[in-house]
Formats: C-alpha cells, sequence, structure tokens
C-alpha cells in the first residue's frame, strides 16, 4: 500500500526539483469552504492511488456524513476493484466523541488521543495525504500543544502530505506551512443564510 | 432520477423556510481552492443522491483528472449499486476542447456550446447540482453574455444548485449570487510553488 503510494507521488514529480516534496497546508478563514477544499483535494490524491487518512477533529458527531460516505465509498470501491487508494476515516467516536454533555477533560482528552493517533500514523508512514479537519481547534483551546505539531510536522519522514483545516490557525501553523489558503465571505445573502448549515453544507 | 434528487433535496430542509431554495455558489479570488471546494460540495451532493452536473470550462484538456476519475468513479458505483446520486462529466472534447492551437473563434464557438448545453439541462431540470467548473473566464472574454447567465441562473425552476467557479467573477454575477466565497493567497512558500502546478493541484 505504501508501496502503491509512493509509486503514485512518484508520477506526480515535474521537471522541478522536489516536486514530491511533504506538503503542510492550513485552510484557515470564516467561510466553509476550507474543510470542502481539502476534501476536493483527497479526489485528486484517491484517483493517484495514494492512502487518505482523515482525522475529524470537531465538536459534534456526524457533521460531515457526505464527505464521510463519499470517500468511505471510494475506499470501498478501492478495496473490491483496486481503483483510487484506500480511505481511513476516523471518526470522534470512542475518545473522540466530543458529546455536547462530555465536559471539557473528555474534550481534551479526546483531542489528545486524535493527535497522538495522527503522530503513530506519521511514523509508520501509513498515509499519503492526511486531513486534519477543524484541528485548529484544539490547538487554540491548548488541548494540543503547537510545538509538538509543529516540530512532529517539520520531522515527519516520506512525502506525507498534511492539510489542517479550521478558523484561525495558529501564527505557528501559519509559519510552518507551505501554503496557507484563507476562505473568505464576500457575499452571504439572506437568501443563502435561511438555507441553515445543511443548505450550504449539504 | 428527478423524483430521487427531489426527495433527498427535500430530506435537507430545515425548520427554516425555503431551506431547499436553490442558490447560486461563487468560488473567486487567486488561490486554487475555488474548484476543489466545487469539487468537495459534489461530495456531499452524491450522498444525498443528488443528481451532479459538471461543465468544466477550462482552456486546457485532462487538467482535473483527479476530480473526474473520482466522480466518475462515485457515478459508475450510484449505477451499479443505487448508492449516492448519479454524476455526468461534460470534458470539453469536441467543441469544448480548447486546445492551444485552436484559433479564438473555436474557443469562443466551444464556451457558447458549453453555455447553451448548461441552459438545456437547467430548462429539463437534469441536475440538482451544477458545477460551472472556470465559467468566469468565458464570461470576462464575453464569450457568453454575463446579462443571459444572469437572466438564465435567475428563471431557472425547481432547487437547481449552481457553483461557478473561477478568477474575477463579473460583477453582475457577485450581485446575483446568493453567497460568494474568496479563496485568498495568504502565504505560499518557495517549497510550495517548487512543485508545480501537480504537485499543488495533485
Amino acid at each position: 500500500m505504501r508501496h502503491r503510494g509512493r509509486a503514485a507521488a512518484g508520477d506526480l514529480a515535474t521537471s522541478h526539483e522536489g516536486a514530491d516534496r511533504p506538503l503542510l497546508i492550513v485552510h484557515t478563514g470564516d467561510m466553509k469552504g476550507k474543510s470542502t477544499a481539502a476534501f476536493g483535494l483527497a479526489l485528486r490524491a484517491w484517483n493517484q492511488g495514494w492512502s487518505i487518512g482523515v482525522f475529524h477533529f470537531a465538536r459534534a458527531v456526524g457533521r460531515r456524513p457526505g464527505e464521510e460516505n463519499a470517500l468511505r465509498a471510494l475506499g470501498r470501491l478501492h478495496e473490491q476493484t483496486g481503483e483510487g487508494g484506500p480511505v481511513t476515516w476516523h471518526t470522534m467516536g470512542l475518545g473522540w466523541s466530543w458529546s455536547s454533555r462530555a465536559d471539557l477533560a473528555d474534550h481534551e482528552i479526546a483531542a489528545a488521543e486524535g493527535w497522538a493517533q495522527v503522530k503513530r500514523d506519521l511514523q509508520a508512514q501509513t498515509h499519503d495525504l492526511y486531513i486534519l479537519d477543524e484541528f485548529t481547534v484544539p490547538i487554540r483551546w491548548k488541548w494540543v500543544d503547537v510545538e509538538d505539531v509543529v516540530e512532529t510536522l517539520a520531522a515527519r519522514s516520506g512525502t506525507q502530505h498534511v492539510v489542517i483545516t479550521g478558523r484561525k490557525a495558529d501564527p505557528a501553523l501559519i509559519e510552518a506551512a507551505d501554503l496557507v489558503v484563507e476562505m473568505q465571505r464576500v457575499k452571504d445573502s439572506a437568501a443563502a443564510r435561511s438555507t441553515g448549515q445543511r443548505g450550504i453544507e449539504w
């Protein structure tokens, strides 16, 4: 699996040196496109045969059923036909579940466990693309140490690309990133707002 | 197909009135996330059983093989298992092919033919989600009349959502949109740039 992923990454090499250098990409800003664009990148990664790992650091369970179901379907297609790449989706259950009833200590433990899993996977080079969705939140709340994040990512081996999404990314994360995209709300009409979250987030 | 799509859209209704109102969404700005976020939305639409139509108004053929292959795979999965929704991808072949050798008149004809296809599909309510990728370009070059676009979209029936991507969206398009997101480049390091287009675009 790693070899297929590596070969696929190698295919992407252009005439530029270091074309398969691992990238740290941060999607931040106030708009919803942050995570959506990250999952859009997953489509390209899947098509390259890359192993995709999603780590959803959100406060509510089941907030991204569309992306999860579609990416899991692509992962099953890979298992059945060999097409594309494998997909692992870490849902926030079992210590990851940030229910509104859970107290703050539970949230902190869940975030720390999630980050520990990311570190294990980075160490093992499990994936080619990591999507750390809403990961800026536990960093901002100091549940995960941003210095540990920056050092761990700087020391990662191979060509493991990492995309971190979420509002108000820590300056240290911005500093460490190769690419930072800010999704800004230019216009958001009453019609669009009236649909509620699910209208925009489908 | 329409009925399944409609039912799925109905499922999204929240307590707000008009939650299934058709939205016109514009993703603009200098960063690549514009299209990527649109294709991320397609994952949610697919999971809702919506019919997805992609119209790729780009100047070069084969620029989005990742998204195209992955979305087509999801479309095949729908055909085979009934899971998710159908996907139609309009590649720019046969009058849509904007090769660098084609002269300007060819490009103009190709863009006009593409827009005519979009209009036919909107009239027939073929899809629930339309992604008009890089559609700001033929509008900016006056190959497609922006007033015709705005009037056609304003008059569309049903709950057909439309996402238009591309740089420098026409002010009339911004005015007509329910939601406008601007993807801004906050930081783009030498390391990220050195990977070339395919490194960022995978």
